[in-house]
């Protein structure tokens, strides 16, 4: 969390302690604090304060995102579009719906790991409601054609489909590219407090401006009668300094992570064999990168770069547990193998030349000493001398 | 917030950044502080650890535990037996269910505010899948009789109605008085954080061992897949210490608390006249009393209240900004005047005697000013004096 997100934090859990929900002086301070924060989030991504929905984080967003727009929806129709590379927040919903009754189309993606507008065009029936496709993918980083996507939108509305909605999970895009709703053209768009250097428990759900949405929280009249529950006051403030911070400093810091992205994946590629980069080198977010090493398992290599005090990841943490090849590597084309090898490196703020550096070195070590225990290097080997 | 919870709270933030279900050490030590949490929190309730699922606070709890229940329950019944005094949170879900096909039977309280067994008895059908009765009221204190009605339960339940489970909303009733949930003979429990001084964004649902829960929030694999969403790990560890601190001097501070609410409440009625008290005056809990001040409207007192630094309610938060009388008090059969003259006053481990004597002066000044200047005042006056 930045200092100055945590000093921010702080005053509220001392100074605004009252229920911003409440009468008194105390709820009233606490209510302008979180209208102040409203309005840096919104700001963020170029929206009206009164179109954001503080929330508990990125996946109750995407929950709220989805149901709530097909539950309010039900007369018009009980189709959803999305993409192969989803969140487990948006495929699960997705899922859960469609054991509810639902239709679900996956538009598939490319080798790049970019799904194509015609197949999007082609996937919308008369009764789909949503469209929920990923701004940018949490593994690989490839960014989506959101903008392409709600002209699709725009044009089947004034053809008459007016209960077409376009949602889109922003989580891991705030705070690393420029975010605007308007450019975007999408309905509703959800983002995560944690992933702009926030504190964890505090998430956004932007909604438009006249879209119908069924509350999934229920409770008092709490953010419009649209999520129930005591505001979560301090972290909503937390989160309101961080989108200010993230939107001030974000051409620096966009700059400074892509630099050391650029150079820990130039460096990779020279010094280690046989790795291949997953997803679109363009259309991607600057901070993260995307290697499948060959013969070996990505969570072997986890555990050896752990060791060493670099945190890395297979897949999404909220489906690590599992031993399944990651879906996203997967939906690429990749076979198993190197769906298996695969790690996602990504870099903040505060990593250094000198973190890049440190990387390298312990993962071209690692590698090498993995692969010559690797049964699948063997067998490769074997494959290869007969 | 307890000091020593902030502090537990500062460690999580600065020191257990990890994501709790990555694999890596930032993510397994985050876990480990999780998990710590999860068995105080059982331990407050007497609850194994598994039993315990962390979400964002009491209204989460509480709509996790009924649409859960009675998702994971259609193929058993449609129908929810409740109390008329039910939270916002627990009324609201129970009536959303209503619109989409539920039937809820609302059991009536008697004139202090308790359900009668035999109207709960008489409520309970063979397509019951839930009965949801708060443990304590948000705004009389009353405490209901849930160990009688999970007695009714078990009846049902050895006469073959299997799939009757019992919920109760504790929130108001954590850190107040003993909970054990063998005892209550609850299959769930709902409790926030913020009410044991705890930080706000944070709850827990007890959910038994063997009850199925039709998750609300999807995503990730975490709390054991019943509620997805990265661990919100600091709150979750100050809401951990928060409960060990609330039972280790649960007695010392109702003890506290009780002295001052009596002594608040004698003085009062000595004091004031034409007031009511509503509620039960021994099942209840310690910290609270609620007032009817006859001939005066809740808002205008507790705005001069507020203006002289005293912080009151006329009704749950979740419910102001609305301007019909409590329905909570409503259902206890006082007359909308009684209701809209009500005001909750509660006492925390912090308030003094001082505190007080200064609230009953100042409580007395603002109501004999405020009945000089009221119609209804004028009205009962020229009525009696014709």
């Amino acid at each position: 969390m930045d200092k100055r997100v945590a000093n921010e934090l702080i005053r509220g859990l001392t100074d605004l302690f009252g229920n911003a929900s409440s009468v008194h002086v105390y709820g009233q301070k606490a209510r302008a604090a979180v209208d102040r924060a409203r309005r840096e989030v919104g700001q963020l991504i170029g929206a009206r304060q009164n179109e954001i929905v503080f929330v508990s984080g990125g996946t109750e967003a995407n929950n709220l995102a989805i149901r709530g727009v097909c539950e309010a929806s039900i007369p018009h129709g009980r189709h959803i579009v999305t993409s192969a590379i989803e969140h487990p927040s948006v495929a699960g919903v997705c899922d859960s719906l469609e054991k509810r009754g639902w239709e679900v189309s996956r538009v598939p993606v490319s080798e790049k790991g970019i799904v194509r507008i015609a197949d999007v065009r082609e996937a919308i029936r008369p009764d789909t409601v949503l469209i929920t496709v990923m701004l940018a993918n949490n593994e690989i980083g490839t960014i989506q054609p959101i903008s392409e996507i709600s002209k699709l939108v725009r044009k089947r509305r004034e053809a008459g489909h007016q209960n077409l909605r376009l949602h889109t999970d922003a989580v891991q895009a705030a705070g690393r590219i420029d975010l605007n709703v308007d450019q975007l053209g999408c309905d509703l768009l959800s983002i995560s407090g944690h992933k702009i250097y926030a504190p964890k428990g505090v998430g956004a759900l932007y909604v438009r401006r006249g879209v119908r949405l069924a509350p999934q929280n229920i409770g008092g009249h709490q953010e419009r009668e649209r999520r129930g529950g005591t505001e979560n006051v301090p972290a909503i403030m937390a989160f309101g300094e961080a989108a200010k911070i993230s939107r001030e400093e974000l051409v620096v810091r966009t700059e400074h992570v892509r630099r050391l992205r650029d150079q820990f994946e130039s460096e990779v590629q020279k010094r280690i064999e046989d790795v291949v980069l997953n997803g679109d080198r363009d259309a991607r977010l600057p901070h993260l990168t995307n290697f499948s090493f060959r013969y070996i398992e990505g969570e072997g290599l986890l555990i050896n770069l752990d060791l060493q005090g670099v945190a890395v990841s297979t897949g999404s943490a909220c489906s690590s547990g599992t031993l399944e090849p990651s879906p996203v590597i997967r939906a690429l084309g990749r076979d198993d193998e190197l769906a298996r090898g695969s790690i996602r490196f990504s870099f903040g703020k505060d990593n250094t030349d000198d973190d890049v550096d440190y990387v390298v070195e312990i993962l071209a070590d690692a590698v090498a000493r993995l692969r010559e225990l690797s049964p699948l290097n063997k067998q490769f080997v074997t494959s290869q001398t007969p």
